[in-house]
Parts: structure tokens; sequence; C-alpha cells
């Protein structure tokens, strides 16, 4: 009989083993089966930690195959699926999958101090009369402050700058019933008033006065103190400068990301916020 | 010819369908086939947008036929993966995974004012000598505050209140080289004084002047400078009051997540801080 050959990996910094197989020849379900049982007792032999396998779409008859083996699924993307198999006694010290999804609302003034709001064509709002900030999620890679500009952009065709998060909520269970959604609510300034809307998402859009948008009706109800408690924020920024919030410090590496601190020290390190810098490069 | 039966699915808000196989009984592979191809064919003449799998681990024979058919992997947890097919024309609408991971460093005081620092014995930190703050992931469902208090008495038995937010940092591609990391920086003020570290993470742990610790050789290489930025944040925060950080508000939801603003703003609204009354519901 020919000696099976172990699947290809690579020792992790972890006592892990990380087989990608995302650009590997096509191989059948017997032949798989075969490498994985031979790797595995090779790995348990050397006393290997972690395993994880990321199997392409176009792999995925072989899923069942590692799961009957042991392995469970880790995560998954558009085009792979990760699976791991923790090999010493429980438990597993494997780091966890992506536990968060993170939002923005924007709280954009205009020259003459009135803020943006709109109504949306669907979603929890729909049909409410409730105006609202704009809102909308962070992609994959994006910053947080540039995230908000480009959603106020999409919906209202409004030009900003980001100048600080005036506050965050928390929200557990808020997606797939288990993840947590981060909402930042962060102050932007207009640099156009001309607004343009975006007929599939928005219903309408406005400037309205910041009193008129906290004094809602909406914002009275019990069940809706989170909506309030924001809105106040919002108000209590508008009223006075005494409210700081966390703006950008220009930092080397903010190509890969920002550093948020409160406003008024991130101004001393900066001189200037740093997105003027990094917009082109996100 | 008997009548081949639809998937059993339930509408969402979104004009989709969403089709959860968690409880059904086995089904072969040709079976769901048939289902899957006949379903398909009704919510498309019904004009419906989005289509959901939740496939368990124990149908994983499944996944094959499904992607063959034009699904593909949106997400998966341990236990299952769910898959999606956009049926109108593109783009797709649908919800994105989660796409964020959140982490906390702890800047713990004692009641001589002097900071609580670790070495760890794996990771990035590892023999180089650093004395650094402790560190976390927020596990799922997990507020930021609950999860910063968690680390801190997990890796040194050191219990802690949670005081402020004092900076966050974006460091994108930081997991799986796509998902963005969150860092929360919070202080914590020591309720206990006494060190018990934990053996299998942690090598050294002790009690340290924040003025040595900010001034480590480390934070002053050209590379590190985030690291520098963070260090002069608690240096400044230590030094003066003047530094106001993000503190959470007790609202009447709270449960299910906290809401995070200037702390001088929450203690306005709250009296006082909001964990004192949540920490036993999360």
């Amino acid at each position: 009989m020919d000696k099976i050959s172990l699947l290809n990996g690579v020792e992790d910094n972890h006592g892990g083993i990380v087989v990608n197989l995302m650009k590997v020849k096509p191989m059948t379900v017997d032949e798989f089966d075969s490498k994985l049982d031979v790797s595995l007792k090779a790995w348990k032999d050397q006393g290997k930690k972690g395993i994880w396998i990321k199997l392409p779409s176009e792999l995925s008859s072989l899923v069942n195959t590692a799961l009957k083996r042991g392995f469970t699924y880790h995560h998954a993307e558009n085009e792979y699926v990760m699976l791991t198999y923790w090999l010493p006694e429980p438990p597993s010290t494997l780091p966890a999958n992506a536990s968060h999804r993170i939002g923005i609302g924007a709280f954009v003034l205009n020259k003459n101090r009135e803020m943006l709001v709109v109504q949306e064509n669907s979603g929890y709002f729909k049909n409410t009369g409730v105006w609202k900030v704009p809102t909308g999620t962070i992609k994959e890679g994006e910053g947080i402050w540039a995230g908000a500009v480009r959603e106020v952009k999409e919906e209202t065709n409004i030009e900003t700058r980001f100048v600080e998060v005036l506050a965050f909520r928390e929200s557990h269970k808020a997606v797939w019933q288990r993840k947590t959604d981060i909402f930042f609510i962060c102050e932007l300034e207009a640099s156009t008033f001309e607004i343009t809307k975006q007929d599939s998402e928005i219903f309408g859009a406005k400037w309205m006065p910041v009193e008129e948008y906290a004094n809602q009706p909406y914002h009275a109800k019990k069940e809706n103190e989170m909506f309030k408690l924001i809105a106040n924020i919002c108000l209590k920024r508008w009223q006075e400068k005494g409210y700081t919030g966390f703006s950008t410090v220009l930092a080397m590496n903010s190509s890969k990301g920002s550093l948020y601190c409160n406003a008024d020290h991130a101004n001393l390190l900066n001189g200037k916020p740093d997105q003027d810098s990094t917009l082109t490069s996100i």
C-alpha cells in the first residue's frame, strides 16, 4: 500500500496547525478522508493543539467528512468555511469568531446649526412618521468615522467632515439573536447644504431644528428611553460646547485604523483631526 | 409522481424567506435537493428576495447540495452554517456577517494610585520584558465594562469597579486578515490589593507607578506610537482629572446593553454608574 501523505499544514504561534485548502487541486472525499485520518494521528502524536482547515466553496463536499472526523464550524465568509478541531483536553483556547457588528448614527449640523434628519422606506421606523438621524453599518475594513461620512453621503448626498464620537450604545443579541451591535453616535459638520435623497432607502430627508428633533413624541415613550438619552446628548452638545466626545488622533500608522480619545486631548496631540490625511487611503 | 413539498420557510421583514433546519428530521441529499429545487422556483415566482438556510452540523452532508443550487456561505457558528441566496438581480442587500472583534485593555489603579501591569506567557509581548495592562477579548453577549472587570479578575484575581472608557483604537485586518479589532482602554478602580496571577496565561503581575509604565523604552520606538499614545492617555488621566472619558448611563433597558457617553454627562443623568445594578444580570 502506498504511504498516504499528510495534509499540508503550517504551524501557527499557538501550537496549532493551519491547513489552507483555498488553492489546492480538487480531491475526492475518500482521498481527503484518508489524508485527514493520518494527519490527525500525526498531529496528536506531535502534541499539536488547535487544527484549522480553511475550505473553499468549491470543496464543500468535504465539509461533512471533516465534521465526521471531529471538526466543528468556526466561521464562514462568502467564499469559504473555516473548520477547527481542538486536539488536547478541553477547554479549547481557540480564539472566537467575530462577535460584533458596528453601526453609526450621524448627527450632522449645517451652518445654520440645524440637523440632518431622514425617514426610511423600510425597517423599524417605517411609516411611523419619526424623523431620525442617518444610520448605517460599518463595512468590513472601514473606519467608524469614514463609515459615518459615507452613509450620510449615500443617503442624502451631503458632504461632511467627522468631528467627534458623542456616545455609543451596546445592544446584545441584536444580530442573529446572538451577536452584539455597537452603535456609535458621531457628530459631523456639513460642508454642503442641498439634500438629494437616495430613493430606494430614504422616504424623506430635511434639515430640522435640534430641539424639534429631540421633542418628537416618540422620544417621550418609556420604551424609547435609549433613543431619548441619545437625543438629549445631541441636544446637550448643540446647546453648549461643554459636552466633549472622542475624536481621532493622527498617528503614524493610522491607515490601519484610528485612535479615538477625548477630543480636547486629541486636539492637543493633533493640531488637526486625522481623517483629513487618511480619507483617501481607506 | 407525488407532489414534492416545499422547504418550510418563514417570511422575514425584508421580502425574504428563512428556512431553519435546526430541529428537523434528517433527510437524504436527494430529498433535500428535490425540495430545494421546487422551493427556489416557487420563491422566485413569488418575487422573494433573500433566502436563508440555517443548517445544523448534523446536516452538513447537505451543504454541498445547496451550494450547487447557487447558495453561498453567509456565516457559521460552532453548531451550524448559514447559507444565503439572493434571488433578484444584484446587488444583494443582505446584511453582512459580524465584522468586528472587541478587545479591552484595563488601566487599573489601586488606592496608592499605582497601576496593575502584567507580562504574558504567549503572544506578541512574550519574552520582551514589556509590562502591559491586562487585556482580553469581549465574549459574545458580554458588555465592554463587564468584560474588562472579568479579564482583570481572571488574570490577577483583583476585584474592580468600571470607571470610564478612556479611548479606543481600531485595527483593520487584525482578525483572519479581514476583520477589524476595536480595543477599548477602560479605567477601573481596584477594590482589592493582593495579586494572585493566573499561571497559564500570565508570566508576571504587579503594581507599578504610572510614569514608570509610560516611560518603558518600548514606548519610545517609532513603530509603537499607538501604544505610546495610549500610555500617554493613561498618564494624562492619572495626572489630572481634566481628562474625561465615556462612562455608562443607567437606562431602563440596560440589561440588553449599555449606553456610554461623556462621563460628566453620565454622572449628571445617573447619580451612579449603571454596572452596580446590572453586574449580576449579565
